[in-house]
């Protein structure tokens, strides 16, 4: 729609910049950048830009910066809340990292592993398990996102629990800076204490300063034992109990603990209708352990749960055997969520709370929505260690599109205050985007709104990195 | 030197800030803020102001704003970089924390602490103590240095290796911000990606950009068992190789991996002349395992020494057999940092680099020593799990002081240079402050300049927090 302000004199500056196979501007070339993975954004873009190397990168960044163009940073496009996607369509320029897909050092002895943003999440972990090491960001959309996005999105995923965030598995980056300066923050030190943390500014910036061209991660060694347990409770409660005695008894060998409300086994059906759930009870833990082959986990497992099934706090609880057994496990978690894709428009959130408060957190959602939106159906799950759980919501057949999303947008906003009223994030790993900017920056302390303000104006003065994302847009719709 | 710029319409406002038993302005008052802990460094103050609540934090920095007079923010004055030491004595005001002390909240179930700023370091960890909780962070300096301290400072110490660095220990801040508003980025979350991250800004910034008056930690279950060996080896590459096969072997259960060059075990005996070297090898390892009572650590730990002195590259191991024992082994790492401080000033450096790269680092330095500087004596330890060494030279006996340090900063810019021929860093743990920003500043190129700058500006324009450190100072003394 914005094709027409497209000169001969850009286009042609276009092509200079990152050569004519590097430039798309009519709309089937552009599609597939102007959507995202969940189907609920669509946006615009004045061309969508593929540099082939970070010094094509910085000349698109001057280019755009001359041209008084909007530059919209985008990975792999699997991210939730419209960070890459320009839901206003206002004449911004896509710049895809795809083609930026060199892995450039793994260097093994010193656990660190160098890549270009555009390599896929899958291809850095191959790479990693390559060298007997581990790169422990896992996300359901791994074999399509792209690493500089997990880093300027600091992403989240199964593993924060032992592992942390995409922000505590960084020890670098390259940047390319709003002025087309290229900020070069590789070091390969474990430790490094030099001023201010610059990259720590880029790291979850939802591509608002700067485009992250390269990263320098943390490898570890590759646990050599993974034993994984599927876990039937009575209630949240009794999850949030057995996660609290469960680190305590294992000194946080925990690798993963997913806790499931029995309701989404129906969605993990829509994907494999045979699906027989492992445990029949309230609320189900999928439960991982990892250590080095020196450690008998197996033994720890048995004699942790047989306590916890005595106490009463576990009613049944299922070992894996075998690699095979776990990943069926596994299945039933990442089930749900491709389920839920496939029912269309739901209401997703991402919501945090301390983890004691998890369960009222669910209660109080699920009162909510039975008392307010009777007929939607509740979906709690989430990465319970984390205290963050995905409370969605699944409209009553019948609806309209516009009638679903209309009335989602009320329950949206009535989870929002159920989590701010017990402290709580709306944002826990998604970050903010274009969907949630709004809730966010009304939830702000001025001081804080300050601060937000004060560094992106330092940083990116002419506003032209990501405008419309998590900050509230500077310039109206023309 | 400075009283006399102090009026009595100043000295009044300050009183009324914080009470007169809040404000030191004669010599022998301020003497104990006006040092460091090493002695190489002396200031000077306008006054001293030890504000006892975050209100009157805000007013001091309100009146300090309206006077024009610098902040510098201090701790327990335990760093070594002159961080909170005016060594220009150009007329500044000290604010202490020391009066902002409590604990504020133990949530044992959630693993969370949260601390007045100066709260001394091992109030905090006995607190955790008591609930049955582990706050890993060790220095030497724990029984003075105080939690905002570190905070600021981004404080590293013996367990990094395992649990990481002040900043990876810190779940929020409270801040008073050059304004004299107040930043409240408490959240009690394990998880929560709104945004910027913004109390990543305030850590490891030494005071330039605000105060810190609170801090919420990360805790940790208590490790059951701990492990520690003392161990002789033939070099440092041997301990480098060592180290790798220990992360592979125990899946990262080490908790501390230092080195310790058999040189420095004269240093030990200052403290204790009785002090018999448990080993008798060129390079000395201090290896710590800790891991849940589940975890058969003992035998872990045995297995891997057995395979390890079976090929060759550990000559002799001790397995401490006690607590005591335990302790008797990290008296000599403690020791030999007293010892230092007992023979008077000596050049420190805090280096690191690639793990790899250690030896290298090692052999160029004690090489350039002997052959530049004879009659130096080098020492070399540190955490070698994180790259870091310090690497610390004694002048020879008969030297005076002021040659000695003419000497000694001819020492420490070759040092420099080598750190930095290898890519490494002239600062992994303590900081730039005051004694390091020269040499910081020469080495940063100008797209890294340029930021740190803009971030400075944005947040403290009027540039009057803790001003020269960290950047170069922005006025010239009058």
């Amino acid at each position: 729609m914005t094709v027409h302000r497209l000169s001969p004199e850009i286009l042609s500056a276009m092509e200079s910049a990152v050569g004519q196979s590097g430039v798309a501007i009519s709309g089937s070339d552009m599609a597939k950048y102007l959507g995202d993975w969940s189907g609920d954004h669509r946006g615009g873009a004045l061309a969508v830009l593929k540099p082939a190397s970070v010094a094509e990168v910085q000349a698109v960044v001057r280019l755009c910066g001359a041209l008084g163009l909007g530059i919209i940073p985008q990975g792999g496009n699997t991210g939730l809340v419209a960070g890459a996607i320009d839901i206003e369509a206002r004449g911004a320029v896509v710049i895809s990292l795809e083609r930026l897909n060199r892995i450039r050092l793994v260097d093994a002895d010193n656990f660190v592993l160098q890549a270009d943003a555009g390599c896929v999440l899958q291809a850095v972990k191959d790479a990693s398990e390559a060298h007997d090491c581990l790169f422990p960001l896992a996300l359901g959309a791994q074999g399509s996102c792209q690493i500089g996005g997990n880093a300027a999105s600091n992403a989240g995923g199964v593993n924060v629990l032992r592992y942390g965030m995409a922000r505590d598995l960084i020890l670098g980056l390259e940047v390319v800076l709003p002025d087309g300066e290229l900020w070069d923050g590789f070091c390969g030190l474990r430790k490094d204490n030099r001023g201010y943390d610059l990259k720590q500014l880029f790291i979850g910036s939802e591509g608002t300063l700067g485009i992250i061209t390269g990263v320098e991660l943390k490898l570890f060694p590759r646990p050599a034992r993974i034993e994984t347990a599927y876990l039937g409770l009575a209630s949240f409660e009794a999850a949030v109990a057995l996660f609290r005695q469960a680190r305590r008894a294992t000194a946080d060998l925990i690798s993963a603990f997913e806790i499931i409300g029995s309701e989404c086994i129906d969605l993990a059906r829509l994907v494999d209708a045979d699906l027989a759930s492992p445990v029949e009870a309230p609320v189900h833990v999928l439960m991982e352990l990892s250590a080095s082959a020196a450690v008998d986990l197996r033994a720890l497992l048995v004699d942790f749960l047989a306590g916890a099934m005595e106490s009463g706090l576990v009613a049944e609880a299922l070992l894996a055997d075998s690699d095979g057994h776990a990943k069926a496990f596994w299945a039933i978690r990442e089930g749900l969520v491709e389920g839920q894709a496939k029912r269309g428009y739901h209401v997703r959130t991402d919501l945090s709370v301390r983890i004691s408060d998890i369960p009222a957190l669910v209660d109080q959602a699920r009162h909510f929505v039975a008392l307010e939106h009777p007929g939607w159906l509740p979906q709690a799950y989430g990465h319970a260690g984390d205290g963050n759980i995905h409370f969605n919501v699944l409209p009553p057949e019948g609806l309209t599109v516009v009638e679903a999303r209309n009335r989602g947008a009320d329950i949206t906003a009535g989870l929002y205050r159920i989590a701010n009223s017990l402290g709580g994030s709306i944002s826990a790993e998604h970050g903010i985007g274009r969907s949630r900017h709004r809730a966010f920056w009304a939830g702000l302390a001025p001081a804080h709104r300050r601060l937000v303000t004060a560094l992106k104006q330092a940083l990116d003065p002419d506003g032209l990195m990501n405008p419309g994302c998590l900050l509230p847009p500077t310039e109206t719709v023309p």
